[in-house]
């Protein structure tokens, strides 16, 4: 399914999943700019220990991570590194993920997709049982905090082609969704959703 | 175990858990002023039903918890009110509760009393099994937030008996954790660790 050489789509409204050996880097690109991508990380060899943001921010005292913070699991182990950021460093670690109550409150009378069921969609179709559901890196999402309390969904800043790289510090599965939340404008003004892509080189 | 007309102990250092009816007020008292304390709530009918941090932020557009703020379990659903808080209201939901792993890599040779244990004894006290450890909580503990990214480890800012309250929105089951970080300031800047109380009435 990974071809070292080619993208990797992560379906505009869906989910994807892939393995990466420790050592590997993998870039995640946002193919049209405005594109959230919620994304998640697990141990391979025990997916319950998991990329957590509330160690995260613990071990970085910091909201967002950039180039060089060393993400942690919730053992406090490194699984992922920041390598490269081509965007403007934009990304947040504060909010859950979409999910059908979410958009049940927004007015949906019907299924919408979430970012997450397709995390557990991803990893079913790759053999793989959700032990946990962390709180996703929502990478490319604008979340400004205001008198170091206040938020507020805002659209993304980047620009097509921007991307953001990880070293592999263990054997993981990542997942990724490209953020189905079309009744907001966290995904641009415009709230049109879109494809992104990754590789894992 | 819980008397109606008497504060419960959540000893220094250690947890406590009890119920709590829908309807009925919590309140959790800073009996000496200066001690955090990391709290937890869970649906009794189904403790993998939580409250979320990251379902609070999203649902609040806010990083701090304030009196009449409704928060939510990971399904989106209220599970406590904030009627009342004689703090300064100064509360965190960025961090992760402590464990074995944090005071090991502050240099701990030996096992250090941590609130995550403490969570897991405290509902095991009562014949309940963990299901889902969710980000705590952490009443009085002071995180601020520097230029909308950058966090610090500060000491409380209130006074002795200072107490947030809590009204139930379901029948729950609520844990604490009177949090035995002493080797950072978390807790005051002498880094001792004092007994907190609550009461359920």
């Amino acid at each position: 399914m990974q071809d070292r050489n080619s993208q990797s789509l992560i379906p505009a409204r869906k989910g994807a999943a892939a393995r990466m050996r420790k050592g590997q880097v993998l870039k995640v690109i946002n193919t049209h700019g405005s594109q959230v991508v919620d994304f998640w990380a697990f141990n391979e060899a025990d997916l319950g220990e998991c990329m957590s943001m509330e160690h995260c921010r613990a071990s970085l005292t910091s909201i967002i991570p950039k180039v060089g913070d060393v993400l942690v699991t919730n053992k406090r182990r490194p699984i992922l590194t920041i390598v490269e950021d081509t965007s403007p460093g934009i990304h947040d670690t504060l909010m859950a993920s979409c999910d059908v109550y979410r958009y049940q409150q927004l007015g949906c009378k019907e299924f919408h997709d979430n970012c997450t069921d397709n995390l557990g969609n991803a990893l079913a179709a790759m053999g793989l049982k959700r032990v946990v559901h962390p709180s996703p890196f929502n990478l490319f999402m604008n979340i400004p905090v205001k008198d170091g309390v206040k938020l507020s969904f805002d659209p993304p800043v980047g620009k097509p082609g921007d991307s953001i790289s990880f070293r592999a510090e263990m054997d993981v599965v990542v997942g990724f969704s490209a953020c189905p939340q079309d009744m907001l404008p966290i995904n641009g003004a415009d709230c049109v959703i879109h494809d992104a892509h990754f590789t894992i080189t």
